[in-house]
């Protein structure tokens, strides 16, 4: 576990969140139960945007949206004063819905359709990432209809590939995103798109990966895409804007990094000083530089909260300990294998001498959410928390099994409050004839 | 494609299912669609349903409709005389809602929760198979409570695991599912559930394991099944109901094997013939035969219509062919990298000498739906069919990214209706506050 204040053991051996034990919102709302720390969410956008902006100057953080899209959380980036970076027509949707500020928003996605492209243009969207050829033209035409001109960024390979430990250089990138600046295809695309006249090509976007411990990549990031921009500058075309992604890597179990809310700093600050260097070095004039952070900003920011229902102890084998949730709420195991810390969160100061597989409650062997947990001996009735499932949980849920899916409460200051309603059964049917 | 008279390639060279061509589907409902085959489904609960009759006697087919639940599908195997196997109190809640006849539901699953025990005792739910000792505590009580005798079964594991193309005998189950018989633990908690004073202990239940296609497992479990039967019936306990679960496999895409609807009652006529035989030899009487096809019911039924967007030609790499859907509406190869078959809808007949990598529009590089697919050269804003959709797929659809899950609609007899309306934009905010 990653301690910090607002994720921390209380005095009575129970996990608090944002100053409220984890006991007291199992009681009042129930569980399964998605817990999001505010202070957390509002801490990442604030040392995001504070180093930005002091080691760097001009830039802005977009929030990628994706990892956690519902109407509060654009709110708080909003008043935290960041963008955001989003994927879809439902996406931006709801941003618009609260009064979100478009012009700070990143469209993104190998394949919007038109609809959103429309929606996005009439929404006056910052900047739409374009990722072929004829997404130029539809944006083209759209454009010349509602008689604006766009701001474009094109996305992209710089061919470095990022893992959570590792990175790798390729030549040729294989991805359904961007174009290959090695193979010459990024270049076409540009001299391509500098020449519709309702789409003003301000920049490039590249996104090297997810999960991202290691700041070497980025920094190889930035110098292949400072090169191209070199290379580009000495044919005619200078860019004001460079967008690098997101991917840094969090906290979710024992491996990863554990970093503080304020260590985040340093990935932008290693990355401000690189392109700082680099653009002096390579005489180029200064891009205003946009980053995506998502996981980074949610993921530890957000706890599970489960019932624990049947134990069963297949001997010799394993115990399997099923939870009131599974994969409807966290498909992250079955989709990824991904790892998280579970712990008793009534119980947090106990030995640690059980080992428990940690099963969900669909119908399917591969429903399982954690598997060697260490954890004390557990009995039906008591309560779990997963941890660092801020970011890919509630996004992807689903009605697998017809099961609901769980609320969110959001924390802050010892105070609770829903920010996502339950569904109920009725939810279920809503669209069925 | 494993053609049939309600899944064929029309004289306009275009694919037609029940009796609609798929481009005017297209132009009726939008993409992404899916698109259900009535008379499919019919057939299959109708073969299903005549060959135990015939083969067999006393039983019931039980849909499990976890593969697709929705209130008409419901509705269409109550028609059809079948029952249902539920997993959860949103699936027993949409049955009752189109009036659907409890005591012909099976309700399974390995950690219900003390809710959805209560909804199934209330709405008069015909068997519960429990998962563990305490559930059938809490079931008890339940019952005493509402002054109820409750039919149960209880899941076992007869050693046997099945998959696609073989099995595996193992003497210890690993699953969160069941008792194992070779252990020990099964007569332990038949011996338990007998005494409960207010559950009734019908017989047991196994399932060996989902998209199989040799039945010699199936053989198998029968075999391991009666012998355990003969051995509680030698100590004193006689079953009437044998519950076997499903698992049939069905044809995805080349390597599957290939079978029309009248074939798959080869399953049914093997575990029936063979059930007999064992029973007769044994000295048993002979149990009320529950089986539970789900995926065989719907699979096949199902295709999806989505509307080719980008094309992205990574030379020496592959061609991605993006379309208007990805792992919201299909998450299958994401998690199990399953296996599809897609089409050219509008161009059945011309010559396949492209492959394409189908990706999804989500912002995540293991958003695809298939690989390696021949196909004809294909045009932005032409539609492909994936096939086999119908298990598995509406049923783990999610919002991610924010997308909207497509409608499903009905054919049959060339007509064509909503069974599920389009999700909104609105429903994406109904429960954010």
């Amino acid at each position: 576990m990653n301690q910090r204040e607002t994720l921390k053991v209380n005095e009575k051996g129970r996990l608090e969140i944002g100053g409220v034990d984890t006991s007291d919102l199992v009681k009042q709302y129930g569980t399964p139960l998605y817990v999001m720390d505010q202070k957390y969410i509002e801490d990442m956008c604030k040392i995001y945007a504070d180093t930005l902006k002091n080691e760097y100057g001009d830039g802005m953080i977009c929030y990628a949206s994706k990892a956690f899209s519902c109407k509060e959380i654009y709110r708080i980036i909003n008043n935290m004063g960041i963008g955001a970076d989003s994927v879809s027509g439902g996406e931006l949707y709801t941003a618009a819905s609260v009064g979100f500020p478009m012009e700070k928003i990143c469209l993104h996605g190998n394949n919007k359709t038109y609809n959103e492209l429309c929606f996005a243009v009439e929404n006056k969207v910052g900047y739409i990432v374009l990722d072929s050829y004829t997404e130029a033209d539809t944006l083209d035409d759209i454009c010349k209809g509602q008689g604006v001109k766009q701001k474009v960024l094109i996305r992209v390979n710089p061919g470095v590939e990022a893992h959570t430990h590792h990175f790798i250089q390729t030549a040729k990138v294989d991805s359904k995103f961007g174009f290959s600046i090695d193979s010459g295809e990024a270049e076409k695309v540009v001299k391509y798109v500098k020449e519709k006249a309702n789409l003003d090509l301000v920049g490039l976007h590249c996104h090297i990966g997810s999960q991202i411990f290691e700041t070497k990549s980025f920094l190889l990031a930035v110098e292949k895409m400072t090169d191209f921009y070199q290379y580009l500058k000495n044919i005619g075309i200078e860019f004001d804007v460079l967008n690098l992604g997101g991917g840094f890597g969090i906290y979710y179990a024992e491996g990863d990094e554990k970093k503080s809310c304020a260590e985040y700093a340093n990935y932008i600050k290693n990355i401000a000083n690189e392109l700082k260097s680099a653009v002096e070095k390579k005489g180029l004039k200064k891009p205003y530089l946009i980053l995506e952070p998502g996981r980074s900003i949610v993921g530890e920011a957000g706890i599970t909260l489960y019932t624990v229902g049947r134990i069963k102890d297949i001997e010799g084998i394993k115990t399997y300990l099923a939870i009131n949730g599974g994969m409807f709420d966290n498909p992250r195991f079955a989709l990824y294998q991904a790892k998280y810390t579970v712990v008793a969160a009534q119980n947090m100061l106990a030995k640690k001498d059980k080992v428990y597989t940690i099963a969900g409650k669909c119908c399917e062997s591969g429903d399982i959410i954690a598997e060697d947990c260490q954890l004390p001996q557990i009995k039906e009735g008591e309560h779990v928390a997963v941890l660092s499932t801020g970011a890919y949980n509630y996004s992807m849920s689903s009605n697998y099994n017809r099961n609901l899916i769980p609320p969110v409460v959001m924390v802050k200051d010892g105070k609770s409050r829903y920010v996502i309603k339950p569904q109920t059964y009725e939810d279920l049917i809503r669209n069925d004839i």
